[in-house]
């Protein structure tokens, strides 16, 4: 039973350590394996091409919280995404500063800020504002929590419609009925068949005039040209995306320099190396024990 | 009994049928007064030059929730600053958001996005900060919650060292105890004597190094000579002021050009016109009935 570690030298460093502390196996790259039947787990962002390769393989676990780079995986072999407090803990703060970012209309005055402009707009902290959440997980539900508690509205949406205590929360087929109330969206999905492509100009249509949107899932859920326009129109107002379509957003690209846009380089959540180490480790116990593996993926569902 | 409205046109069409409405009488401008006798009570931001000319008047109530633009008043004659859970609500929003923004190294993303630059900084995130909060009330309590509950270690500064559930407060004598502990500093106090330029090149010397600096006190608490001098030497890492020192910021200062400094134009709060005006009512009812009058000021103290 051993680790197959694919990912960067800085990361394995860390790591090393980890593993070597519980005495746990560790192969850092595939050039080092010796016995492919060993390879029973394989970490890595990128699994590798031939992974027919390791007949005896079990667990692929994703170093990052996402698994859509991920292609299908052969029968029987498990998929885990790192999940980890820290990660949790991050992307909620990312979500509820740049939900009271737009509320608070920062894009109009870190633009007003960059031509020494000093002019305070009344209103825009009044207005009544419903806040919809896509996505109810790990961090849809702290993140609603929070927004609640100061003092939002707040609903949200999930695939199956399940409900969540405290707040409203709508399906697949009420899509429609959500993005009709909703005056801020906050996308936080994971990429999936279903998402991808998700924010089109037809989504962007069903919601009110002057809406705004927080965007912390995948860039490839988001059509970009859609967004122009709808900011040109006035169906939105503003909007701040972590992630972007392509990423890294290129130099001369409209989202840059427009004012009603803010832009963070994808920093919602940074994985801690040695948190992706010890949840590694708690895969491999737990696989050996028989247990359902942490972060474990409906392959199916993409989640 | 009667009131005399000192303050702008559109807010007394608000303030008119509010007291219309409960029949309390409102005399708009000095103008209007045909008996100074009968005025007991003045809403205003800057009271009359000569309000001696009041005999009878009880109560000078500020139109907003600072009250030092308010000279010392005649004997006897009480102060009442505006309170209202809108701008309780809305300075909290924003303390958090700057906060955040602060945490998360936004100075620096938003600088980048100015020259359309993709650039993730790891770590700004991961560090462990302490907050601390210099003003312990009506708003540094309830962001002192929202900040406890996302996670940060929080601590609070009030003049008495008035001690506070759920976190450490210092007093006077322990400034540089607070200070020397704080990363990211938060300033909520009142313009006071006390309080009148504290934010020194000796004040920030107390800080560890890399700080940051929320500011939503008032502009005169803050040497902006000294902010610029703690910026340059690294002991400010970066800063976020909703007021400012001159206020508004004229074109071509410093701090507007300064990638390390975000500026917003006083939004932190803005009084609801409605429950200003419902602020005064219940500061004439409570006079009225011997009660201790809403938003009362200790004029010694100056809050």
């Amino acid at each position: 039973m051993a680790l197959l570690y694919l990912s960067t030298p800085k990361r394995a460093a860390v790591w090393q350590k980890v593993f070597a502390d519980v005495g746990e196996e560790m192969v850092i790259g595939e050039d080092a394996v010796k016995d492919p039947a060993a390879i029973t787990h394989i970490a890595c962002w990128y699994p590798p091409v031939d992974i027919a390769r390791y007949p005896n393989l079990r667990v692929v676990i994703s170093v990052g919280a996402g698994v859509d780079q991920i292609p299908a995986l052969p029968g029987g072999v498990q998929l885990s995404r790192t999940v980890s407090s820290q990660i949790d803990r991050m992307v909620r703060e990312w979500v509820v500063m740049a939900t009271l970012m737009l509320h608070r209309g920062m894009a109009t005055y870190i633009d007003q800020a960059a031509r020494q402009v000093w002019q305070a707009h009344a209103g825009t902290a009044m207005r009544e504002t419903t806040v919809g959440i896509m996505g109810t997980g790990r961090v849809g539900l702290p993140v609603a929590r929070t927004l609640i508690d100061l003092g939002f509205n707040v609903c949200g949406w999930n695939r199956s419609g399940r409900p969540v205590e405290g707040m409203p929360v709508y399906g697949e087929r009420d899509l429609d009925r959500f993005l009709g109330q909703t005056n801020l969206l906050i996308c936080l999905l994971p990429l999936t068949d279903q998402t991808r492509g998700l924010m089109s100009s037809t989504f962007f249509e069903k919601l009110p005039i002057r809406s705004r949107l927080v965007h912390a899932g995948r860039g490839a859920q988001l059509d970009m040209d859609a967004l122009h326009a709808a900011l040109q129109e006035g169906r939105i107002e503003s909007a701040m995306l972590d992630v972007t379509n392509p990423e890294p957003l290129p130099q001369g690209h409209w989202a840059w320099s427009d004012p009603r846009v803010i832009i963070t380089p994808h920093i919602g959540s940074v994985t801690d190396y040695e948190e992706g180490a010890r949840h590694v480790l708690a895969v491999i116990k737990a696989d050996r024990d028989g247990c359902e593996i942490p972060g474990r993926v409906d392959q199916n569902l993409g989640y």
